[in-house]
């Protein structure tokens, strides 16, 4: 192995997978001057099965092979838990979340017990298993990076920990998810609950299997990602509880309700919200459009910052997930010791 | 000297130089827990003249002496450029812009020489002296940081390079001077130029000599470093034009007016303005407040984004430059090496 390589092991190859190869293969020059390390494919996995590549294969070619349904082709076909036994390469995981996360989990602990790093756009595993996972990384000094998590494309957890140092985040007010609000929106407009979902899986945000979405537990799930992650809690999703949109939904009069997340902090109490709200007139969040994800944040040092990404998609949320790994590219190769 | 300690040399101790000095001061266990680093005072300077800390100073003892104007009685008066001379230093410049940026670019060339980093949010030397500062960091492997220099507390350089990992910037438009905007407001409420720089003086906005802000000179400065560092140019001030207020200038039907930065990419071209401009309806700048910076960047892989700040003050720039004096110190000593 060459120096300055950082093998990644990718599990899933759905549209944010597809997009993340996209990326490294039309920007790999700029990743590799912007990182000073070379980022190496070193196995993937999606429906079909799990393959390691004993020799690099160009993200081009794992995309091209993923398109025509034989990722297996391009190398030795292998069990999904040798991805985890790579040491000092990253476990990539954009596959789809799990009902309790618990797939994952057991992946992310062998991997960061043979020394691997985990950048995930995966909420269920730590929605579900926030505490076993930081506590494994912490007591092994492994990084776990998930900005694609929560809100897409729009900068959050990395926003916060590298633009906002000395600031402790005191309230988050936000919409997170898209699905939900776009649904209800077409709604409002007229459309019954399945005709908005339609409209919403034509556009390619809401999934074949749109419940978790419109149900809002894929908002709940961001809500306790980001209760513990900004608010030093370790919720669990039994701990909230959530509401959304479905086929009982009367619209009618609902302009200013959208389902949102809120987190405020007084004293040593974190109260978090996850649901359907409807919000005052001049409400920032008002203010984003339909294929919009944004928030507020009050934070101790840095002010009360507003942020938002006019439109987010797939494409978005796969170069959250390539900033993750580059971050840890970074660290890897540019410590000045 | 102990391990892991970083010392900073602060010059210039106005308003954002007291704000960073609370900061420190409040939230020193949270830097060092956050930073693995202890921040110490090595040194620093203001209008009395520029002093040597042989022992550590506790940031709020310097904040108390700088109130009672005797800061030379902490330590070893020493003339300035004793404050480049510090081997694995920070030198963090809160001064006052010069009119050519000469007086800073000395410093600058001078620290780096000796093996120190910089920290600035004094627009004037990277104006002015862009190519000459940079290539000098480059050829000694020495970091510039300087997040306040635009748009105040409003994360920009950091967020696009901390959180945009894979995209190039192909559109920046944005507020990023208050004042000049701010006195533009009250003259179309009906204030005359002179009342309206009286008021934002009085909201601590606006400078005793205001000049450089209303007349645009700031906006330029702030235009010239945005376009060198998100789109890759070596100008200086001499290859922009700008505009601003004044006396003479006729508010009247100036609704959708603004002073903003616009710079965009076509192909190899790149395109700066600085300067008053009248917005189209809907623009996402016309949604600021009066207290607030922001703007909108188009990026190549991590689509279109809008942030803001809602209210911006020295307190908001002297957070972007701790952030900054942090980053370097987490990178001193977190490299996994």
């Amino acid at each position: 192995m060459q120096k300055n390589n950082v093998s990644i092991y990718l599990i899933g190859l759905g549209s944010v997978g597809r997009n993340f190869l996209s990326i490294l293969a039309e920007e790999g020059k700029l990743i590799s001057q912007r990182t000073g390390a070379e980022i190496v494919i070193g196995g993937a996995s999606d429906r079909t099965g799990s393959v390691i590549f004993k020799s690099p294969v160009a993200p081009a070619d794992l995309l091209k092979a993923k398109q025509a349904g034989n990722i297996l082709s391009l190398g030795k076909e292998a069990p999904v838990t040798e991805m985890t036994e790579n040491e000092g390469g990253i476990l990539v995981d954009m596959s789809s979340a799990s009902r309790d996360g618990s797939r994952e989990l057991s992946m992310y602990l062998s991997a960061m017990k043979n020394g691997m790093d985990i950048v995930t756009a995966n909420k269920s595993p730590l929605a579900n298993h926030w505490k076993e996972i930081m506590d494994r990384a912490s007591a092994g000094s492994r990084t776990v990076l998930y900005e694609a998590t929560v809100a897409g494309g729009v900068p959050l957890f990395s926003l916060l920990s590298r633009s906002c140092g000395p600031s402790t985040v005191n309230e988050f007010h936000g919409i997170v998810s898209l699905t939900a609000n776009f649904v209800l929106k077409q709604m409002r407009e007229g459309k019954p609950f399945s005709d908005a979902v339609a409209e919403a899986q034509k556009r390619g945000i809401a999934e074949t299997d749109f419940r978790d979405d419109t149900d809002g537990l894929d908002g709940a799930r961001k809500t306790v990602i980001l209760a513990n992650a900004l608010f030093g809690k370790n919720m669990t999703l039994k701990d909230i509880r959530t509401s959304g949109v479905s086929e009982s939904t009367d619209a009618k009069g609902m302009d200013r309700y959208r389902l949102i997340t809120e987190i405020t902090r007084s004293g040593r109490e974190v109260h978090a919200f996850s649901g359907l709200r409807g919000l005052d007139e001049g409400d920032y969040l008002l203010s984003l459009g339909e294929m919009s994800l944004g928030y507020e944040v009050s934070t101790s040092r840095n002010g009360r910052l507003r942020i938002q990404s006019v439109s987010d998609g797939p494409g978005e949320t796969a170069a959250a997930v390539m900033n993750d790994v580059m971050s840890l590219a970074k660290e890897k190769f540019q410590g000045k010791c």
